[in-house]
C-alpha cells in the first residue's frame, strides 16, 4: 500500500525542512520510527504547552512522569499481557512475518474481528498466499504488541515498555490521592512515550512503533460526574456521530447532554477541551468530528467512548480518545496488588445505619478459650452473619479451626453513625496521540500561495519559528541591526531566525513553508530619514507588510503572539 | 550498604509531600526506579527550562527528540555493545546475582578495573562468599548494561533502550548539518531517558535504570575551539581539581584556558555554562567542583574531561560531565555506517595545490580498448600514482584485469584550485544526569529552620509551587478572595496553591517544606479600614511579612520570578 500523494509530499519538505527524520537512517531506519528534528521538535513542544495551560493552567491538574519500563504484574492486571496484540502469520517459505487481519483486508467483513482459524481458513479459501513470494502462509497466532525486556541480569524479571502512559498513574492512584488530600475529582496527567511492536507499520507518522502521548486521568466519584466550569463549556458546538446510526450533527455540549448522547457532563466538558486543545495546535474545525463508539468497539471497560477523529488524506483517523473507563482500572490494580485503591467519600452529615453483627458472649468464652479467648472474639466479631452455618460458627485462630456452638454468639442488630463510605473512583480519559496531532496540524495548515510556493498556515502559538529577521543586504551595516534585534526576540520559548543569504523573496518563502507567522526586514529606510528606526514586519498568510519602530518589535511580536494584538490593527 | 542518613530522612519527606515515589510500589516496586511526583515533575521541568534557557534561548543550538529504542548497530558503532558492562558473578547456591566489583571493593584495589580472573582469584584469595547465603561465588563474567528488545516480530532485528541521548543526535549528523546550512560550530541538545539495566542498583536516586538525561553536543572545527560570546565567560570563576594531584583552585574559566589547565576556550566555556545551569538550579556552589578525569579514567576518545562534582551525602558526586570527545564519534558511525559524516571547512579564498595524477594517452587508448576505451580511461584516471607497480597500471574493468604498459599513462604533476577541505567535526559535550541534578538541589536546599521546620531554600525558578494563597479562616468571605487570587496568579509555569486547612502557620509550614518562596494571606483587614484591598505576602527565607495590593500581587510574583524585583524592596 503506498502513502497517499498529499502525505508523501509533505512528508519529504518536512524531512527536508527538519521537522521530522526516518530513525537512524544511516543504518537502515526501521519502519515506524521517527525522530523530531529542530522544527518538529520546538512545534511538538508547543503544542504540549497549550495541552498544560489547558488542564495544568486552567483546571488546575497534576502532572507525574512515571518509568516507561515497568514489571509484567502491571500489565498483567491493566490486561495488556492477554490482550494488547495482532494476529501474526508467518511465511512458510520465505519466513516472512504479517499481520493476518491486514491479508484479508477486502475480502473478508470486520478482519480485525477474525479467529485465528478462521483467519487460516480464509487464507485458504481466497488463495492468499505470502505477498512476499507467493509462498503458504502458517497458522495464525496471537503477537503481543508489547517491547519485551528484563529488568536486572537474566529472566527473573521480565518487564515491557508501557503501551501507554495511564497504568503510570493507576499504579500511583494512593500516592495521588493522598497529595490531593483525599479529595475527588482529582485530575492527573501525564505526556511521554507509548510502545507498540507493530508488526509490520505502515502509514507513516499516524502508526508508530515508539510514539508520544499526552494522556489525562480524572478520578471522580460515580455518582457525580458533573464538572465546576461546565458553564464555561456548554456552549461550545460541536460536530458529533453517535453510535446509533443517525448521522452527523452540529450540536452544543449542553445539548449533547440533555439528549443523552454524551453520557455525561464531565465527559462533554472534556470532549469540549479536546476540540479546544486540538484547535489551537493547527487542527482545522471542519475538518474534525468526534465518533463515538460503535456497542461492539467499545473497549469492555468503557461506559462511553468518543474518538476526536480528523479528516486527513489516510481518511477519518482517531487523534483523541476520551473514554468513561468507569471503575475498571482501578478495581483490576486493586485485585492484582492487593492494595486497597478506592477514596473515601464523606456523607453531608453522618449517617445512623442499622445492620447485623455477630456478638461473643464473653463470660462465656472466658473459662472455655482461656488464653485464645481474646483472639477466637475478635476472630468471631470479624466475620460476617452469612458464615453462620446451622446455628454455628467456625473461626480459624493461629491455623486452627474452632467451632462455636450457638449459646458462645449471638447476631444482633446493631446501629452505628457512619461519617462516609469507599468507593472506587470512575476515570474520564482524555488521551490524545501527540503525533498525530503533529500530523493532522501539518497536513490541515499545509497549503500553496498563487506562486505555487508552499505555505503552512500553522497558528503563531504553535509555529517554531516565530519570526524570522532580515537584512536587506548583507551589508552596509543592515547586518549588525539585524543579528541583534533578533537576538532581542529570540527566547528559547519563541524562537528567532536570522536569514541573509539570497534574495529577500526566496527568504520570505522559506519562512513561509515552516510556519513562521511574521518576518522583520532591515532596509535602507531604517539607517536614515523619516523612517529611520523603522522596520518592515511582514505577515505569513496576507503577505501584507507594515513599518513599525524597531524597538518596539519585542513587545509587538509578544502580544501578538498571546493574542492581544493582530497584525491588521498594527 | 545503607543509604546516609540526611538521604533516608529527606527522601522520606519528599515522597510523603509528593516529589518523587519508588515506581510501581504496589507490586514491590524495584531498585533504582522512581517516578515523579506532581511536585517532583514542576521542579524537574523548570531545571529543563533552565537549560533550554541557556543553551537554546542565549546559544541559539537546536534541540531534537530521538527514537529510545535503537537496533543493535547504532551501539555496535558506539561501542556500547562491546564495553557497556559490568562484571558478574552468581552465587552458585542461591543463584543470586552479584556485581563482583563491589564485592571486593576495601578488599582489593581500583576493584573497577580487575579483570574476570583477578576477581575470580580475589574471591578465593579472601574468602569471599555469597552475602544472601554464604554460598560460592561462580565465574565472574561479562553482564551488559543495556536493556535488550527486538523491533518487530522475532528476533530478527534485536534492539536496545539507548543508554544516553548522544547518539541519536550523532546518528542524525548528516541530517543536523544540512539543517543548520552546512556551517559549524552546530550545537544540538537532547533532553529524555537513558537506561543502564544495572545488577544491583544502590544509592537512591543517584543510580537508577531508567534516568533522564540533558545532553548537549557542539559539533566544532577541532583547529578551532574558541567561542563567540567567551568574553561574557571568561571571569566565571571556578572551582577546579586538575589531574596533575596539585590539588583544588578556584581560578577564573581565562586564567585555567591561558595555564593549560582546560584544554580549550569552548570547553572553558562549557565547564562555566555548567555552573551557571547547576548553582542557578539549586546546586550550592561551595559544594561544587569541576574535577578533571585522571589519565588513565579517561574514556579512550576523550581529549579532555571534567566533571562537575557536588558535594553530597554520599560524598563527592559526579552531576555532569563535559568532554572534548575529539573526532571519536563520528568517525566510528562513518566507518559503521558507511556514510561520509564529515563537515567542509572552506577556505578563505581558494588555495591552488599541486598533485601527482594518471592521466592516460586516448590516441593510444582508443584503438587499443575500442568500445571498452572510456572505461579503462576512467578507471584508470581515478587510481592514485602509488597503485603503479614496475611502471605498470592494473585497472579492472567489468570484472576483467587490464593491465596498461607506461606509454599508455603518465603521472602528471597537475594543479587544482580548491575552495575548502573536508574534515570530521569534533565533539565537546556537556552531558547532564538530570536526576542527579534534581537530588543534588534537594539536599543542598534541605534545612531546618529556629521551630526544628524543615525549610527548602530553591531558588524561586525551579521551585514547584511559586505562591501559595490562603484565607487567614475560611469564612466571612475571605476563602472566595483567596481562591479567586489564586485562580489570578496561577499559570501552567508559575502554580499557586491554595489552602484552608489548619492553623496559619501550619500552613506557612507546608509551604516552607517544599520550597515555596512566598505566601499570601487574605485577612479580616483585606475586607475594611485604610487596608482594605491589601495582603500580607511572606517570604520564605527571611519570614518577614509586608502588605501589598491585592491587584498587584500577580505583577510582583512575576518581577519576583525573573530577578527584576526582590522582596526585601517591596
Amino acid at each position: 500500500m503506498s502513502e497517499p500523494k498529499v502525505s508523501e509530499e509533505m512528508m519529504s519538505l518536512f524531512k527536508r525542512r527538519g521537522f521530522v527524520w526516518p530513525s537512524y537512517e544511516i543504518y537502515g531506519g526501521a519502519a515506524g520510527m521517527y525522530d523530531y528534528g529542530p522544527l518538529g521538535f520546538s512545534f511538538r513542544n508547543n503544542i504540549v504547552e497549550i495541552w498544560r495551560d489547558l488542564y495544568k493552567g486552567r483546571e488546575g491538574f497534576t502532572e507525574i512522569d512515571s518509568e516507561y519500563v515497568n514489571p509484567a504484574e502491571v500489565f498483567k492486571a491493566s490486561g495488556h499481557v492477554d490482550k494488547f496484540a495482532d494476529k501474526i502469520t508467518y511465511c512458510t517459505e520465505c519466513n516472512a512475518p504479517w499481520r493476518a487481519d491486514h491479508l484479508v483486508k477486502g475480502v473478508c467483513e470486520n478482519p480485525d474481528t477474525m479467529t485465528e482459524a478462521q483467519l487460516d481458513a480464509a487464507f485458504v479459501e481466497h488463495g492468499i498466499t505470502c505477498p512476499n513470494c507467493g509462498g503458504k502462509l502458517g497458522p495464525c497466532s496471537d503477537f503481543n504488541l508489547m517491547f519485551g525486556t528484563n529488568i536486572g541480569p537474566g529472566s527473573a524479571r521480565p518487564g515491557y515498555l508501557r503501551p501507554e502512559t495511564a497504568q503510570g498513574i493507576f499504579v500511583n492512584f494512593l500516592n495521588l490521592y493522598r497529595y490531593n488530600r483525599e479529595k475527588l475529582p482529582m485530575g492527573v496527567m501525564q505526556t511521554g512515550r507509548g510502545y507498540r511492536n507493530e508488526i509490520a507499520p505502515r502509514q507513516g507518522m499516524i502508526r508508530m512503533r515508539e510514539f508520544n502521548m499526552m494522556e489525562v486521568e480524572l478520578f471522580i466519584d460515580p455518582e457525580n460526574k458533573v464538572w465546576p466550569r461546565w458553564n464555561d463549556m456548554k456552549d461550545e458546538m460541536l460536530t458529533l456521530v453517535p453510535n446509533d446510526g443517525s448521522g452527523t450533527f452540529q450540536m452544543t455540549a449542553a445539548e449533547a447532554v440533555e439528549k443523552h448522547i454524551i453520557a455525561n457532563q464531565a465527559l462533554a466538558y472534556f470532549v469540549g477541551t479536546t476540540k479546544q486543545l486540538l484547535t489551537r495546535a493547527g487542527v482545522d474545525p471542519t475538518r474534525l468530528r468526534f465518533r463515538q463508539h460503535l456497542e461492539d468497539e467499545m473497549a469492555h471497560y468503557a461506559n462511553d467512548c468518543w474518538d476526536a477523529e480528523a479528516l486527513l488524506s489516510y481518511g477519518w483517523t482517531e487523534i483523541t480518545g476520551i473514554a468513561d473507563r468507569g471503575a475498571w482500572d482501578l478495581t483490576r490494580h486493586s485485585q492484582f496488588s492487593g492494595s486497597d485503591l478506592s477514596s473515601f467519600r464523606k456523607f453531608d452529615e453522618p449517617r445512623e445505619t442499622e445492620c447485623e453483627k455477630i456478638k461473643v458472649n464473653h463470660k462465656l468464652l472466658g473459662p472455655r478459650f482461656k488464653a485464645k479467648a481474646k483472639a477466637v472474639a475478635d476472630a468471631a466479631e470479624a466475620m460476617s452473619p452469612s458464615s453462620v452455618k446451622d446455628g454455628k460458627l467456625t473461626v480459624k485462630v493461629d491455623g486452627e479451626d474452632i467451632v462455636l456452638d450457638s449459646e458462645l454468639f449471638e447476631v444482633k442488630l446493631v446501629k452505628e453513625k457512619v461519617s462516609g463510605e469507599r468507593l472506587i473512583p470512575n476515570v474520564i480519559e482524555p488521551s490524545s496521540g501527540l503525533d498525530r496531532i503533529f500530523y493532522t496540524a501539518l497536513e490541515h495548515s499545509y497549503d500553496k500561495d498563487a506562486d505555487g510556493n508552499t505555505v503552512l498556515h500553522l497558528p503563531p502559538e504553535v509555529a517554531p519559528i516565530k519570526v524570522g529577521v532580515f537584512p536587506l543586504m548583507a551589508k552596509d551595516g543592515l547586518e549588525e541591526i539585524a543579528r541583534k534585534l533578533c537576538e532581542d526576540v529570540h527566547t528559547h520559548r519563541a524562537e528567532a531566525y536570522y536569514d541573509d543569504s539570497g534574495n529577500i523573496g526566496r527568504r520570505y518563502a522559506r519562512m513561509d513553508e515552516i510556519g513562521t507567522p511574521w518576518c522583520i526586514t532591515v532596509d535602507y529606510e531604517t539607517l536614515e530619514g523619516d523612517t529611520k528606526g523603522t522596520v518592515t514586519i511582514r505577515d505569513r498568510d496576507s503577505k501584507d507588510q507594515k513599518r513599525i519602530k524597531i524597538g518596539d518589535a519585542p513587545g509587538i511580536i509578544d502580544a501578538m503572539l498571546s493574542g492581544k494584538l493582530c497584525f491588521k490593527d498594527l
